[in-house]
């Protein structure tokens, strides 16, 4: 595919590469509204470099000893940067809807929609999930990467990421948060029962975060994955939007 | 008005009496909907008798020496109760459609927008507050409905009312809890510029929820609730639906 939009995406060993939550939202919003893109993976440690080189200030707030100064996903659209898998999808609706493209990433005014289920997401699924799926992350990277990742949190949690979620016991009701946080979404699917989504029959943004963190989800921790998928409403979901994932 | 609809619904010596934001919930919804209907008002110790006697079953659920067998807003729609503003707004949206009522309660199918906001607002603005507002219901309140208030409250939280929240400093750092709560609520409506409510142009039961709980704010604690309306989002939302409080 080729055009002017591209894709900055966290690289991995893993075919295929993507698996990063926050950039998963950004290229399924762009397969959604079908807009062909390029995608540039870049290595954990490559990615101040880069971005900084192409004349992208940093898009993460100081002070920058704890946290890295660029994160992604990052799009550019022709000659224009954007940062934050929230503030693209904001800015592609806005941009394509005025280029005449028909599919509405918010359909019905429903930004805050998307926003409320963002909030959801991080407050019942992921701060839970992230404590199974972290510790896994360095063994899909490159070298570079996944010693990267491993130092920064290291110094954010200070303790090795291994260390820090312990003990099967806790594992298993990590797991059940995850579980539960999941099935608050199924109860909201099941409200419009005529369609995969949470709009019923229209997707929109808000599906396609869900989507991201189900993904990231199926390839950190797959039992958690499988037993969530238990859910019809949340195996619908999963059928009618994973081709997106591609 | 007459009708075969009644909203029983908590009585005060107010003028109007209605105050409680879960009732007030249901009568923005019936107003904005036009379905015609009578209220009866229950002070707090009357409303199990008086609902048991028309045959209705508890809804709250057990331990009931710590918590009221029955809480309003209950709605009687012929022969058939309804309890729970949520459960109410959702059988009004469901009967009414198919009665041929065209505004829709929930516009192109968000349900799942309405609950967000709805757990939105209990933690974000109502936990706090609460805490600056229930002191104050007593003085509202019939002699009857005020000791029961006191009483009931006190048994809940372990020390009077009065005590439970006290201290200037407190109450500072309270009011700015909850006005950061609101500025979360004015952020989203930010998103759809064109119009004073989430969706924009539509209003839909997410914003019905917003302005029950700014009417008792307004009510209980009116100089949080001015400042709040500094925001141009929140006075044109106020603006655009404080009819329907009536």
């Amino acid at each position: 595919m080729s055009g002017d939009l591209v894709l900055y995406d966290v690289y991995s060993k893993l075919d295929p590469p993507q698996w990063s939550s926050n950039a998963l939202r950004t290229r399924l919003a762009l397969n959604f509204l079908q807009l062909p893109f390029d995608t540039v993976f870049l290595s954990y440690p490559d990615i101040e470099g880069h971005l900084s080189k192409l004349g992208l200030a940093p898009n993460s707030p100081p002070p920058y000893e704890a946290r890295p100064r660029y994160t992604l996903p990052v799009i550019k659209d022709g000659d224009k940067f954007v940062s934050g898998s929230f503030e693209i999808a904001l800015y592609l609706a806005r941009t394509y809807a005025a280029r005449g493209t028909r599919t509405a990433l918010f359909p019905h005014n429903t930004v805050p929609l998307a926003r409320l289920v963002a909030d959801y997401l991080n407050d019942n699924v992921l701060s839970h999930a992230r404590k199974i799926v972290l510790p896994r992350v360095p063994t899909w990277l490159d070298e570079r990467g996944a010693a990267y990742f491993r130092t920064t949190r290291r110094k954010w949690l200070g303790v090795p990421l291994e260390e820090y979620y312990s003990g099967l016991s806790e594992q298993a009701k990590i797991r059940m948060d995850v579980l539960r946080g999941l099935d608050g979404i199924s109860a909201m699917l099941r409200d419009h029962p005529e369609g995969p989504f949470l709009q019923g029959e229209e997707c929109g943004y808000a599906d396609l975060q869900i989507l991201a963190v189900m993904a990231w989800i199926k390839q950190g921790d797959p039992d958690t994955w499988n037993t969530a998928l238990e859910s019809p409403e949340m195996r619908a979901l999963w059928d009618a939007g994973k081709a997106w994932l591609a």
